[in-house]
């Protein structure tokens, strides 16, 4: 297969790309590093990137944050960055890369297990994760061409301990092998309109 | 309680004040109708509200709308309407309105069966729906002055069977009934950080 990984140079895409690259052709796109130049926070740039590709059999995204803080000062312009990129981007990644993505190809998102089990000073965070897995549910079920789409949704993956660990007090960490697992499922397996748990 | 209820001239705002009326003083408010005027897509707007009003021991939303429409052509200008309203109008009536809320005060927002059974043509929907939910989860562990939190998911209730009915072929009609209780249940109970589903 030919694959679009957006984010692949982060943390959990990194370990999907190496897992991918025996069996597939791995195109990493991000925005200040990969093969491909893109800003999932722009529908411009997303549009861009799907016609230097032309086509693909699975995208993949593993880009995206969101705004970690106190809730007592939160205000909407914190919400802004995951909005505008973890969702919309995400979203937007679906609906402009649709007509690329080939015949029986698939899309695989990430949000996080915060949709269900928010940390403290992450319910923007959770709102994010909830929008996306909520998003994809709707979405397998209009995707055409045989096209399938699942959301990954991570526990705190033992790689990312030490950065953000501290923010997620008694979540147990989950095997990176596990997460890795969750994607491969997605784009290797037939499961469409999944949120993929990667943490239960 | 002195309850303040946006959108309480909807379809099942209206019967929520109905049913609070009898114990409570019940102020509502809407964009065009109502006994204050709000438009909650604006955080000035909402901020403006709560100052006249000074205080409230609840506060409860059934305003908002999302976008319904063929997947194949939406694009993110199709979802502005749905975030910035029923999204971030719900999640800044908190974010500012918590500082207005009485200690013991509670907050009732409004998302909706989509988030977990999206119908066709609703994936903009779904979406909101299933950021609301989790937005709550999350906010229902930072409030303080022991306020409370629950979201409503209502299935298509009975009373809007012919506004609504086409979009949803196959869905069970909800007893209006049945989606006030659960209003009432978040207002007058002591349950936080439910997703009160009015459908199961
Ligand atoms: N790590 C965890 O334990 C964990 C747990 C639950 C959920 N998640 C979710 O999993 C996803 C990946 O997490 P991670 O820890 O691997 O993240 P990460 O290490 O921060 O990597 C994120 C990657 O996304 C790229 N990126 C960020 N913003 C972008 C944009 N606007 N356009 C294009 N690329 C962009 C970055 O590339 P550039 O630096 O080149 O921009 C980077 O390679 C995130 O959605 C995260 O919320 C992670
Ligand atoms: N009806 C159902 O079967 C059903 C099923 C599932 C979920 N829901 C959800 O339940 C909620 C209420 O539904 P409904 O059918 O009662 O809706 P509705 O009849 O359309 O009533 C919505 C109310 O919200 C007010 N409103 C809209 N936008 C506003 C804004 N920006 N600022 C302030 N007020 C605003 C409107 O007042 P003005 O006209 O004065 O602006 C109106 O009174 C919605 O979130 C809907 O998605 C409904």
């Amino acid at each position: 297969m030919k694959i679009i990984l957006i984010g692949g140079q982060g943390t959990i895409g990194r370990k999907v790309a190496a897992a991918l690259l025996p069996k597939h052709e791995v195109i990493i796109a991000g925005r200040n590093s990969g093969d491909l130049r893109v800003d999932i926070t722009s529908e411009t740039s997303i549009e861009k990137m799907f016609q230097e590709l032309k086509t693909a059999d699975a995208c993949i995204c593993t880009a995206g944050t969101g705004y970690y803080g106190d809730f007592a000062t939160m205000r909407q312009h914190h919400l802004t960055t995951g909005i505008q990129g973890k969702l919309l981007g995400q979203v937007n990644l679906v609906l402009i890369g649709k007509d690329y993505l080939s015949e029986g190809g698939s899309f695989t998102l990430t949000s996080g297990i915060a949709a269900e089990h928010p940390a403290k000073n992450g319910t923007s965070v959770a709102m994010i994760n909830g929008a996306v897995n909520s998003f994809v549910l709707g979405a397998s079920q209009e995707l055409k061409k045989d096209q399938r789409i699942n959301v990954i949704s991570p526990g705190l993956v033992a790689d990312s301990q030490e950065r953000y660990g501290a923010l997620f007090p008694g979540y147990n960490l989950v095997p990176m092998e596990k997460v890795v697992n969750a994607y491969l499922l997605s784009v290797e397996g037939a499961v469409n309109g999944k949120i993929i748990k990667a943490y239960a």
